[in-house]
C-alpha cells in the first residue's frame, strides 16, 4: 500500500484526485501495489466533492503520519509551499509538485534535500504541463551533451499570439478572449510579460546543464510590444513570431538563456504549434534536433503527469539519486548579449537613414503601412552591433529571428 | 565499473562505440560509474578503427566473462541476434537492442527472460531513432489510458513523399533519389511496402495496450500505390499524404493495429513532419494528445537512444521489472474493419456513377486531370460501406483521412 496526500485542492490538485480515481487500476498494475490517497490538505471545506472526506485542514497530521509515502505539492508560490515541501521531505516522504516557482528558485536546495532524506523530489509537471519533458531530458537524452533547448512554454500567450495571426485580434482583444476561455488569468502579468516561460526555461537549463539557473538571473521579455504590424511582416516572410524560452551551452561551459519574441521560419516545426499547446525543441550533440509537443496546461494534462511522477515515486521506494543539478552562482548563466542572430527591425524614420545603416536588408511590405514605417531582417549580428545601427531611427519593434 | 561489449559492428553499433567514447565523462557523470566498453562481436576485423582492438570473434567470451554487465545487440534480423540475445540474458547480463524486428517478433519472451534472470532487456532505439518515446511511453504517460497511437515511423517513404509532394518528383524518381542519398536500401522492399513501420506499430501497440501485437496480425500497405495525382488531389483540400502506422484501443479492449497511407490534415502537427522526421502522436485519457517528433533514424541518433538505454541499465544493475507485456494471441490484434473514417477516393469511370454514389462529395479540382478521372472525400464509413458504392466504378486509389 502506498498512501499519498495531496496539499492544496484547487485546479491541479483535484486533478489528481480525478486520475488517480479514475485510472485507479491501471495505475496499480503499473506500480505493482495499491496507491491510496489519504488526505487533502487545504484550508477550505469541499462537502459536494467525492473526495471530501478526505479533506484535512492541519499539515503536521500528514508530516507525522508515517503511513503517508508520498506527498503531491499543488500549492503553488514558493512561501508556504516551500516550508511544507522542506518539511515532508525532512520526514522521509517523496514530494511530487507542478510548482514551476518553487523549482525554479529552490530546486537545488530541495534535490539536495531529498537525495540526503533518501526519497525523491519530482517535478515533471512544472514544465510543459502534460509533456514528458523533464525525464527525456534526464534519461533518455542522457548519452548527449545537450546544446540549446528552444520552448513555447507559456500556453496563454501562445493563444494570444495564434489569435493575432491567425484571425487579425489586437493584443489586448486576444489577451481578453484568452481570459473570458480561462486561458489567462484575471492578473495575466506572470504570462505576458513572460516570467512564467523564464521560470521554466529556469528549470530545463539546470536540468540539462547541471548548475541552478535562477529567474533573475535571466533576461525576460514578454509579448505586450507584438503588434499586429509586426505580425503582419513576419507572414510577409514566411515567419510566425512566437515567445521562446532559450538556453544555450557556450563554449565556455556557461549557459545563456533568455525569453523573449522571435520570428520562427515557418518550416521549422515550431512554427506550427498553435493555441494552447506547447512544444519544446532539444539539440544534442548526437541525436540532433528533438521536439515534445502537447497540451501545456491545464487541469487532467497537468495532474497525468503528477501521477506518472506519483507512480514513479512509488516504484522507488527506496529511490536513490536520479536528478540532480549544482548550485548556481554568478557565474553559471549569461545575458544573450554575445550571441549574433539575425534580427528584425519595424523602425519609424526617413528612408535613406534605413538605407544607409542597412544597404542590402530588402524592405518587407505591408498593406496599408505608414510612410514613414518600414520593416526589414538584417544579417547575423550581436544587439549591440544592431544598436549602434539604429541610432538615426526610432525602432517600434527588435525580435531575433530563430536560426 | 561497467563493461559493456557490442554485438555487431555497423551502422548503429560503430556510433554506439562512438558516442561512448567522445561523450564518455559526461556518462560516466550520469551513472555515477565508469563505463568502458570491452569487446566488439564482429565476423569482420577493422584494423583502421580507433576500436579494432576491442574486436574478437567468439561470441562465447562475452556470455561467459563475468565482468561484461550490459550487452549491446546491433546485429538486426531476428535469427543470430535471438540466440545470441537469449544466451545474454540466460548468463544474467542487460541487453540494449535497436533491433525492432526481434522486439517486434519476441519482445513478450525476451523481457520474460531478462525479468526471470533479474536483467533489463531494452529497446528505446528500436522505435523512432533517437526520438525518446519506448520510455516516455511506459513512465510519463503511465497515468493514463492510452487510447490511440498514430505514427511517421519510417523515414525513407516519408522522405519520400516529402519529394513527392514538394518538388513533383514521382515515386520511383523520389526512390532513386532516396537511395543515392543513403536513405534507402537498394532493396527498399521493407521501407516501402510498409513492414518497417509495421514492426514499429507492434512495439508501440504491445508496450502501451499490455499484449503483444505480432506483425503478421497488422494489416500492411506501403507507398508504392501512391502517385503524383494523389499527392495534388490532397493538397487542393490542404491535406498531405503520410505513411502511418496507427494502434487504437478499442472499447471491448482489443487492439486494432494497421499500417497504411492516410491523407492528413494540414492543421494536424503530423503533416509538418517532413524528409526523414519521424513523429508519434499518443492520445491519453488524462493527457489528451502529446507528440514526439525527430530523426528516426541514422547511426548517431539511433547510438544515443541505445548509449542512454546503456546508462539505464548501468544506474539500476539489480533492475526489477520495469517494462513488461504479456504474451499476445489471436484475440489481440484485429483488422481496421469496422473503423469508421472519412476517406480519399480517386477513381476512373463516368461521372453520373460517381454523383449517383456519392451524392454530397464535391470533386476535387487537379489542373490536367484526364477527363473521366474524379477525385473526392466521402463521409466517415467503414471499408466495407465504402467498397458497396464504389461497383460501379475503378476505383485508383483508396487513402484513409486521418481525423
Amino acid at each position: 500500500m502506498v498512501n499519498v496526500a495531496i496539499l492544496g485542492f484547487g485546479v491541479v490538485g483535484s486533478g489528481v484526485a480525478e486520475v488517480l480515481a479514475t485510472n485507479g487500476p491501471h495505475i496499480d498494475s503499473k506500480v505493482d501495489d495499491l496507491i491510496r490517497l489519504k488526505y487533502i490538505l487545504d484550508v477550505r471545506d469541499f462537502p459536494d466533492s467525492p473526495f471530501g472526506d478526505k479533506v484535512i485542514h492541519d499539515f503536521s497530521i500528514i508530516e507525522n503520519d508515517p503511513e503517508v509515502n508520498i506527498v503531491v505539492e499543488t500549492i503553488g508560490g514558493a512561501k508556504v509551499a516551500l516550508d511544507f515541501t522542506r518539511r515532508v521531505l525532512k520526514a522521509g516522504k517523496s514530494v511530487v509538485t507542478s510548482n514551476k516557482e518553487l523549482v525554479a528558485e529552490h530546486g537545488c536546495e530541495l534535490l539536495q534535500l531529498a537525495q540526503e532524506h533518501g526519497v525523491s523530489y519530482l517535478f515533471e509537471a512544472s514544465v510543459g504541463g502534460g509533456i514528458p519533458i523533464i525525464r527525456p531530458l534526464n534519461q533518455c537524452l542522457a548519452a548527449n551533451e545537450i546544446e540549446e533547448i528552444s520552448g513555447i512554454l507559456n500556453g496563454t500567450t501562445n493563444y494570444i499570439l495564434t489569435r493575432m495571426i491567425r484571425t487579425g485580434l489586437s493584443f489586448e482583444a486576444a489577451l481578453k478572449e484568452a481570459q473570458q476561455n480561462g486561458y489567462a488569468e484575471q492578473d495575466p502579468t506572470a504570462d505576458i510579460e513572460g516570467h512564467d516561460a523564464c521560470r521554466k526555461i529556469c528549470i530545463l537549463a539546470s536540468l540539462a546543464f547541471g548548475r541552478h539557473v535562477y529567474p533573475r538571473q535571466v533576461p525576460t521579455e514578454g509579448i505586450t510590444g507584438v503588434t499586429l504590424a509586426d505580425v503582419a511582416y513576419a507572414d510577409s516572410c514566411g515567419k510566425k513570431i512566437k515567445l521562446l524560452g532559450r538556453a544555450i551551452h557556450r563554449e565556455d561551459g556557461k549557459v545563456c538563456a533568455f525569453v523573449a519574441p522571435h520570428l520562427v521560419d515557418g518550416e521549422d516545426p515550431l512554427s506550427g504549434v498553435e493555441d494552447v499547446f506547447n512544444a519544446i525543441s532539444v539539440r544534442g550533440n548526437a541525436i540532433g534536433d528533438v521536439m515534445f509537443y502537447g497540451r501545456g496546461a491545464g487541469k487532467l494534462p497537468t495532474a497525468s503527469a503528477v501521477v506518472a511522477d506519483v507512480i514513479d515515486a512509488a516504484r522507488h521506494k527506496d529511490a536513490k539519486k536520479r536528478m540532480f543539478w549544482e548550485d548556481g552562482g554568478e557565474d553559471v548563466a549569461v545575458p544573450p548579449t554575445d550571441l549574433e542572430s539575425a534580427w528584425y527591425v519595424r523602425t519609424e524614420g526617413r528612408l535613406e537613414y534605413v538605407k544607409a545603416a542597412f544597404p542590402d536588408c530588402p524592405l518587407l511590405p505591408r498593406a496599408g503601412a505608414p510612410v514613414n514605417e518600414f520593416a526589414f531582417l538584417t544579417p547575423p549580428m550581436t544587439r549591440a552591433q544592431l544598436d549602434s545601427k539604429l541610432t538615426t531611427m526610432a525602432p517600434c519593434s527588435v525580435f531575433r529571428v530563430l536560426d
